[in-house]
């Protein structure tokens, strides 16, 4: 585990939702649990540097803030509470739990959200803008002060439905973090290595491509690629989060590093690789919270006997 | 590149089709050119070691056997030509290359093979048993002395219509490769981890299971995975025969080994890779045709920039 206190440290700003949950999957269910993209985030990236969260809910989310980020690295100033209910979403998975179904999104207080930062944020040197519309992601980027490093996470839903203000926000990202089929459709390009290039040419350039269970593969700066497995798993009971720990774990060891070079990119995405693979082991974010760092540095260090190799 | 001639040749037998293949991909047609898993296997494996093939063509292939084995470490004493025409197989691939359709498949002389083994080919010390009817695998175990190492591919058409033969080949097989799906299939078991286990439990030690464009993942006899991501490439042409040049690459490295130890297996997995994303490059074996050892070594240590990272 990388030292992340003291001078190194670079908090980050991170913009997503919180939300209550319910899910199915084939092998339970749990209803009205917490979830959302910037809690799983917050959460992973607390592990390596601290997190500011940018965030509404209603005032049924009440004692659960200090349940999930309760005794961690993470500052809840940002996370407004309004009258209303918390989002909430609902999804089932199929057998083999790569396809998803959502039953409903209720957006509830989220619909009003409109993110403010807190003074005392806006000059956080790394900033993560969770999967929202573009334009609260816009909103989140003219509210703060030349951060060092920034990066988002965005979908299909906008890819369609909002292009124009996507590559607005897209000129000023240095990482994206997208899976696969949105990488080709954000290009327009089924070809992976091309559909690459293409999104890099639009402003950032590292490109984090999501492959779910197939693990990811990374843009590097000097050119060529980056690629990682997903560690195999023998149960695997809720996929839910994957790509928002994913993102957590990544740039949370990236903030807690000075360079951003390659090495640290690989680091990074194998950090990212081994919160995610946490996070799956349970429903909603119950195994992250009961997470060790001895347990992170020893999922790290089992990631390199499953993809290194000698050349004879 | 291992040194693969002199006390340690332990030369390849490989049974399998050879055949005429007709493919439409996005970019382009190719009729009537050559194909068959033993072709594709053999000459990937023909970079690391001797290679025995077992197979049958008609009349019509006449000056094919000399233009794609000539000059290669490939023995084609076990190669019959018998009256008639040779298998042909036309396919069609979708758009991202990822589904594909068969239009046609004619056995044609293939549908009275019977797999003969040259006297001085039946101590042969690695089998390869290429994907065809189960009991013709049986039929050329039965004729060979103790091998050391026997692998076999098969496919879900014969695990589903043949299962009884399969399951007692796979009792003699050390190493089985098949893809994700055919590996859930096999084993009746949705997860990817607990399927390799019940695969193993049939026979097979090491299952080394193919994910085509998200590369593959192989069980390790000490317990354990190994996974090695597919090259990304910008231009892939014709995923035809990917799978059985994979196998070469794999069984041909470990063939000029002596040890079959972790270290090895996982080498092999990544020149198995290497050898494969050459042969998408281009329409049937013609990458393969003009492919240098150089070009194999290259590549390799390709490998090893797109998977490794430093832990600090």
């Amino acid at each position: 585990m990388p030292k992340a206190s003291g001078d190194h440290v670079n908090p980050i700003l991170a913009v997503g939702s919180v939300a209550f949950d319910s899910i199915k999957t084939p092998f339970g269910e749990a209803s009205r649990v917490v979830g959302g993209s910037a809690t799983y985030f917050a959460i992973a990236a607390s592990f390596f540097t601290d997190v500011r969260i940018v965030a509404v809910v209603g005032e049924d989310f009440g004692a659960n803030v200090e349940k999930v980020f309760g005794g961690r690295r993470v500052d809840v100033s940002g996370l407004e509470t309004i009258p209303g209910e918390t989002f909430r979403w609902k999804g089932e998975y199929g057998f083999d739990l790569n396809s998803r179904e959502t039953i409903y999104t209720h957006l509830n207080v989220f619909e009003q959200f409109k993110p403010k930062i807190p003074a005392a944020h806006t000059s956080s040197p790394v900033v993560f803008l969770g999967n929202i519309h573009p334009t609260l992601q816009k909103e989140v980027l003219d509210q703060v002060q030349k951060p060092r490093l920034v990066a988002a996470d965005t979908m299909n839903y906008w890819i369609d439905r909002t292009p124009e203000e996507l590559t607005q926000v897209l000129k000023r990202v240095d990482v994206l973090l997208i899976n696969d089929s949105e990488a080709r459709e954000l290009a327009k390009e089924a070809n992976l290595v091309k559909a690459a290039r293409k999104v890099q040419a639009m402003g950032p350039q590292t490109l984090v491509i999501k492959r779910g269970e197939h693990g990811v593969l990374m843009t590097r700066p000097g050119g060529g690629f980056f690629a990682a497995p997903a560690m195999p798993l023998e149960d695997v009971f809720d996929p839910t989060g994957a790509g928002d720990t994913f993102a957590g774990g990544f740039l949370g060891y990236l903030a807690s590093c000075e360079a951003t070079d390659d090495a640290a990119l690989a680091r990074a995405i194998i950090y990212g690789s081994t919160l995610a693979s946490f996070a799956v082991e349970d429903f909603s974010v119950d195994r992250l919270l009961r997470l060790t760092k001895e347990e992170v540095h020893t999922r790290f260090t089992e990631f390199k006997k499953l993809t290194h190799f000698d050349i004879v």
